[in-house]
């Protein structure tokens, strides 16, 4: 006998979870498709060359990687940006522009597994491509709004700074050429807090002068509405008051689409990467900020330049699904707990009556009722167990004196109460009118 | 620069086959779900031991495996039933039995390609493992049945056998030690035609008279109707009428949900493999026979021997949902052919006015017609052209005059006719009656 085991950092998903999954998965297509976003997908395996680029020859250890019967050195993706490059390179010349995408899907890194981290897990990325605009960023933060909103999650914020405006600060003070380091510290202030970025950036920047100023930067009052802060940080760094105008165009654009109120202007959020140009964002959720973003992004100046003479300036966001579930589950979602298999169950007491169970489920199947029929010759403890454990809210018992008025006893088995011998329309404008009423 | 390029094999979806693949995909589910069937997802990664059993340690070039940074050795899935097995081992004392469950996902196999075959695809698969009983069975038929339907498939023939049946006239012949040369044999009789047949099983078994006996047994004549077929076969092997007898029950309980008529009894049905021990079936489409099954499964003993002593024994079928996309598209279907991005366009004709298109728009997905802008300055050439691309049905433009009134010009993209200046409200009407005449 083999040992059923999985590898460590990888699990499976189990029913309840994939059944929630599934639906988050579902709300957040609709409205990627509600915006005109269209979906592609990738192959899970390229060329190393295409995912690590030139440089990534030597052993990556964060990446799954082989050779391949065929002797190539071959990746599993271990995001979806790259692979996103490598599409659009190929198929420039097919897809039509501004391109705008959705993608979901698995990626693997290799990483040791911690708390709320594994080695095979979703992101949920999208991107418009093929344009610079104000419009183009405006639309991708409307669409992190209108997809919280449909995940039912009321309470949150959505963070958004310039980066390039906090650079021409950086390059006011003098500090431009320790900017990569500067903003990996300052994107860690609300993990290891003020008092340890403020040593970490007076080390960087060789003066307490400057790490002091680069804090206040950071660190002023949101409170103040965007736009107020918005003039402050241009007076900090007129020459670059371009940028501070674009945020400022973004926010009239939410105020026209009556979202304003859920987004403020929060300049220490820099996003640790590099690729970040324009426009970043994050979100935080009021009620669990301590769980961290569940959505990031921004506005990068050039996607495909590995792959492609072709420029192509773009701006997007990813959705943390793992640690989005985890919120909704944290927050009671109807999303996340507990979904059940089905609407109803027909209780199997007398499998000489099996006929008449699949006839009364066909019935209730085109009525747009899922129906279990149960199909092993069980107890009732048993059948009523399986019921609870797939989370089903109702069992139908048909019993030999139903059959010819196609008559049932629907019991709400949340209530233990029964509706006796009533019609099969009956029941089935019951289950579904409570199911109406949920929310 | 890196040619971007993707491994022999593998391919991008693009978005208007991704949008089909999606339908589809949720077409199943929604029937899977109807009958209570629940999702699970397993890792795309196991240990190689795991999933090709203890005999295969050495090289097999069907499967992409290799050593991890960890020193494992791994392997991609190479279909969804080994997994399957494995999961319920391990998670036998969490899941409810009878146990229902789909599973559509990705596997990956290093076969050489072939027109239509690739190294990556899915698989879409659905079991009910846990109990042994002709209404089990039935239920997997009725999926395949409801499945096909629910995608506007309207001619097809569900083509049902019986493995052991077969096997037990392969020991009243005599012939019980050739039996999986003869399965095999006997599988690709459409394939390589009759005659060959014959003569591999000539050889096979060493008699002539045997193999035109076992051609007779597969051949019968299936326009007869089920019962007739079946008390011919019952005939052929008096002491296994209890395998007809059980097809004979099946046959009834298809009757009795009005759905006999697209399902034959076709003794030619074995299956390849040696696991089914029970009802066989296979799927074909009336009008595109020459593609294949494109849904087949059958019922087994014992689910996961390999890794628990639990006998589990099952039922199941799997659609093959890279043919079945070809089919559609073949058959003109409506789910595979011209797939929009979204109902409507709103042209971008005046940059000044953007602030009141994205209004409108807001408006018209709150309605939930969905909405893209065109966000680039483009002419009006490249924006109808994006919307041909996207298969956008609608356009709607709006000049300084409607903002006021909230009103547009709604132009219907394939007829090139306007309705001008009507209220924002009747543009989603009209966009939305029209679809709800859509098939």
């Amino acid at each position: 006998m083999i040992q059923a085991k999985v590898l460590k950092g990888f699990r499976d998903s189990l029913p309840w979870d994939e059944m929630s999954k599934k639906q988050v998965i579902h709300t957040l297509e609709q409205v990627y498709s509600l915006y005109g976003f269209v979906p592609i997908d990738t192959p899970a395996l390229e060329f190393t060359e295409v995912l690590l680029g030139k440089g990534g020859g030597e052993t990556d250890k964060q990446i799954f990687h082989f050779t391949d019967n065929g002797g190539r050195d071959v990746a599993l993706r271990f995001d979806l940006t790259v692979p996103f490059a490598r599409f659009v390179a190929n198929h420039e010349h097919e897809i039509p522009f501004p391109f705008k995408r959705y993608h979901i899907a698995k990626v693997w890194r290799g990483e040791n597994p911690q708390k709320g981290r594994y080695r095979e897990f979703y992101q949920c990325d999208f991107d418009i491509v093929g344009v610079d605009s104000v419009h183009a960023d405006f639309e991708i933060l409307s669409i992190i709004h209108d997809a919280l909103s449909a995940l039912g999650i009321e309470r949150f914020t959505i963070k958004v700074a310039h980066r390039a405006l906090f650079t021409a600060y950086l390059a006011h003070l003098g500090c431009l050429e320790q900017s990569v380091e500067i903003l990996r510290t300052v994107d860690k202030i609300h993990k290891i807090g003020t008092e340890q970025v403020k040593e970490q950036l007076a080390n960087i920047t060789g003066s307490k002068e400057h790490a002091q100023r680069i804090l206040s930067y950071c660190l002023v009052d949101t409170q103040q509405g965007p736009y107020r802060v918005l003039d402050h940080l241009s007076h900090l760094v007129p020459e670059a008051s371009e940028h501070a105008d674009r945020l400022s165009r973004i926010f009239s654009l939410l105020e026209a689409s009556h979202i304003a109120d859920r987004f403020s202007i929060d300049p220490s959020i820099t996003r640790g990467l590099d690729y970040y140009t324009g426009m970043v964002c994050e979100t935080y959720l009021d009620d669990i900020p301590a769980i961290g973003s569940i959505c990031s992004g921004g506005r990068y100046n050039d996607l495909a330049s590995l792959y492609t003479k072709t420029r192509l300036p773009g701006v997007g966001a990813s959705i943390g699904l793992d640690r989005l579930l985890a919120a909704l589950q944290e927050l009671n979602s109807p999303l996340a707990t507990a979904p059940r298999s089905c609407d109803v169950l027909i209780l199997n007491e007398d499998p000489s009556l099996f006929l008449h169970y699949t006839r009364y489920a066909s019935v209730l199947r085109k009525k747009g009722v899922s129906c279990d029929v149960y199909l092993a010759e069980k107890k009732s403890a048993a059948q009523f167990k399986y019921a609870e454990q797939l989370h089903i809210p109702y069992a139908i018992t048909i019993q030999a004196e139903d059959i010819e008025k196609e008559t049932c006893t629907l019991r709400d088995l949340a209530t233990r109460t029964n509706l006796d011998h009533i019609t099969l329309e009956a029941a089935a404008a019951h289950i579904k009118g409570i199911d109406n009423c949920s929310p």
